[in-house]
């Protein structure tokens, strides 16, 4: 699935509410399930874990729809094949 | 591209790297992600804020490459096109 169809699909699914919402709630609804994301890897359970991994990204691309933000554009714009630091693939970047 | 595409393009630039640091550090890498994306939304320069959504999707991604994790397999098991909560689409929950 590409992540401009999860975006839409989460735009058919959740538009209406989100948007009733507004961006600065989602962003903290997002927040939330970064926590919960953050208490499964805690606890282990690994269907928890993934439930919240698909949450995670459901929340952000719910606050791109907010913003009319094309969150698959986004990702190829900023890594195109190569790190956006050093240019290079894979990262070479020293820290 | 694909969700899947995405992640892999990850692990091929970053997952040494990743790996050396271990899913706890990559975690908190990923928090610090979500503040500055945060703070793009507050300051409101719209580059900015593209690049911050690429990067949260970028260490979600990470994190999930250094679990073994299936991000897209994720996400699609959790919204198999319908709210996973009503069955809906869109979503009729009540709030």
């Amino acid at each position: 699935m590409h992540i401009k169809e999860f975006q839409n699909l989460m735009r058919q699914l959740y538009f209406e509410r989100d948007n009733e919402r507004g961006p600065k709630g989602t962003l903290d609804w997002l927040e939330d399930e970064f926590e919960e994301l953050r208490e499964a890897l805690e606890e282990g359970d690994i269907n928890a874990i993934k439930e919240e991994f698909a949450d995670v990204l459901a929340w952000l691309a719910s606050l791109a729809n907010l913003l009319d933000l094309d969150l698959e554009k986004a990702a190829i714009s900023k890594y195109p094949n190569k790190c956006p630091k050093c240019k290079k693939k894979p990262c070479e970047c020293q820290f």
